[in-house]
């Protein structure tokens, strides 16, 4: 199989697109030679063997169109074992993190997907830039808006493509959702109202060490409320205002246990949010317009999404949310034009996230940071 | 038919429970002679003869078991007309707002009823109270806390007692989601959504104007969803955290078209709420326990509330809300014992209401003030 990174010297040598210029390592992403390799798969380093890649990305790998595991790096040496037999991934494409740095001369392996807990996107989404490698990089994109800044000028001195892992963002309901509001199906888009939490378990797991995951429930399940209200708007917010409780305070000594927060969007919409690690349930969007309303609920879990609006309830099907932007991503490089969720949508994200962690600090509305 | 009322004189002859004096005006209420007339039917003044009390009020009047209409006060004297034949009241109990104070001396009257514009709310409790009748005012209790200060106290030194219109207290459903959550049924009540709203038609009513209103939509309806929370919790905000938005500057000039809030409470809940008159559908309150949820969607609906828990949904069949309400008041007067909708409810309200229009004044988190 011909892979895509045999071609990247013809990424390095090419013009840069004013159109990609924001977030995005472009090249000569719009040459002929390159889309010619449209079809072909391209291979996929997994970076971090936690949770969500043995029980999501891995099966989703296996369900996408362009993509396949090619390299695993992790930093358990139980699990080389255990990856390489049920993947036959080979030890010559198995990585830990001190050696992540000669995956620059894999040519098995396109992109790399960052999947290591937060406080790590930054560095190994630079170092997977450096070694030239494409980036596929969780949300949350990082723990401050300065580390987003730093990914994204590294993938653009890199000339690789940088995108965050907003599956939702490729989840049939929620693209109908902001079809809808875009198009004004329900009128003006007045009011949005969405909140996702769960309960916690694992009291040592690292989403509750500050150092590690950078905050709590906002950063991790509050991000997704925040996306579905910019999706849907198609704004950033103007002004944010936010509260903060803890229940457990030894729990969640270091990170956020529950928040609620405000948003005020340009053109008059208002959304008001919530996020907690503390109590099941809470798993919904609803955009509230003139004429009246879509709602998804549940919203943001990895399957099973339902939509309703006042007009009629909408199934569109369920896809692998994952598989879905991995092949987006996939797709992306392949035709050289910029992902949808690019390092600018990370960034614009957590600048709203830091103006939360502002509001509650200093207890009062807070002007949102511009990129 | 013996009236209660002929017995006035014994409520201003008698101590004070010290357990009533908070918000209620109480006099004898205990003595033997006065629960003797527990089953007669209490003479009712209505005074404001717009919307609610035709469409609402009257109608519920009927299903009273211990109420009956028997004054009416308006200032359009073609209502004289067409409420005097609908309802046979008698040229004799029907007063404008100039004679209103002449209702002291119509022994067929025992409490009244407060339909008005709410900037009229306190000078007509107030003289209501004065005419030695009992007082049920609608809500928001007033304009400012300042003036739900001065109803109480008036009501306190006439020694008659005030009750607010918060019809939901009365409602079965309402009732049930704050037993569920004061007896634990889903575990600590960590958070709390809230909305309702709609979209005002005629641009030139009173609820539009400030002199008349005091407020928007928050006023209106918010107080809903802020009433819900507190009944939900038992508890008083501590801080409250808000934000405006205005589409419509036109048609909005004077009050608030759209705000949304955050409150937080002593042990730890949080609520999110919003309240609009620019747009229909939002009409619901879900507390989120630890163990669960408990859900009414609508919520605030004249009638066809609909209960859900993460466990069942419920349905405690449907009342007349202002039927319930008003029987409660006659019972609370003939059985001598205070309201639980008292003005000192009306007050708690105010307060935060006050918080959330300072909050949004100010641009920050605000110290509800305290009764």
């Amino acid at each position: 199989m011909q892979r895509l990174n045999a071609n990247r010297r013809e990424f390095l040598s090419t013009t840069t697109s004013a159109a990609l210029a924001a977030g995005l390592a472009t090249g000569g992403f719009f040459s002929e030679t390159a889309r010619a390799s449209s079809n072909r798969k391209l291979g996929v380093a997994l970076v971090g063997l936690g949770n969500l890649s043995t029980n999501q990305i891995a099966p989703a790998l296996a369900k996408t169109k362009h993509c396949q595991l090619a390299a695993i790096v992790t930093g358990t040496p139980a699990k080389e074992k255990t990856w390489s037999e049920k993947y036959g991934v080979k030890q010559d494409h198995i990585y830990n993190y001190e050696r992540f740095d000669k995956i620059a001369s894999d040519d098995t392996v396109d992109l790399v997907y960052v999947v290591l807990p937060n406080s790590m996107h930054h560095e190994f989404t630079i170092r997977a830039a450096k070694a030239g490698k494409h980036v596929l990089c969780e949300k949350p994109m990082a723990n401050t808006s300065q580390e987003c800044r730093e990914m994204i000028a590294a993938c653009q001195a890199a000339q690789r493509m940088l995108a965050i892992g907003y599956r939702c963002q490729f989840e049939p309901h929620h693209l109908k959702m902001m079809e809808l509001a875009k198009g004004k199906s329900f009128g003006d888009i007045r009011m949005i109202e969405a909140g996702f939490g769960f309960k916690i378990g694992d009291p040592t797991q690292w989403r509750l060490k500050r150092e590690l995951a950078g905050g709590g429930a906002l950063m991790d399940v509050g991000i997704y409320a925040l996306q579905a209200c910019r999706g849907i708007t198609g704004e950033e917010p103007i002004a944010i205002t936010a509260q903060e409780t803890k229940t457990d305070a030894k729990k969640f000594a270091e990170v956020d246990e529950s928040i609620t927060w405000l948003m005020q969007f340009a053109s008059g919409t208002q959304a008001y949010c919530s996020t907690s690690y503390n109590f099941n349930g809470l798993n919904r969007v609803q955009a509230f317009g003139s004429d009246g309303y879509i709602k998804l609920d549940p919203a943001f879990s990895y399957s099973g999404i339902r939509m309703e609006t006042s007009k009629e309830k909408i199934d569109l099907g369920q896809v692998d949310h994952f598989a879905a932007e991995l092949d987006d991503f996939a797709q992306c490089i392949l035709e050289k034009r910029p992902s949808k969720v690019s390092g600018e949508e990370g960034l614009k994200d957590l600048l709203a996230i830091e103006a939360i962690y502002r509001s509650i600090d200093q207890r009062k509305t807070i002007a949102v940071d511009k990129v």
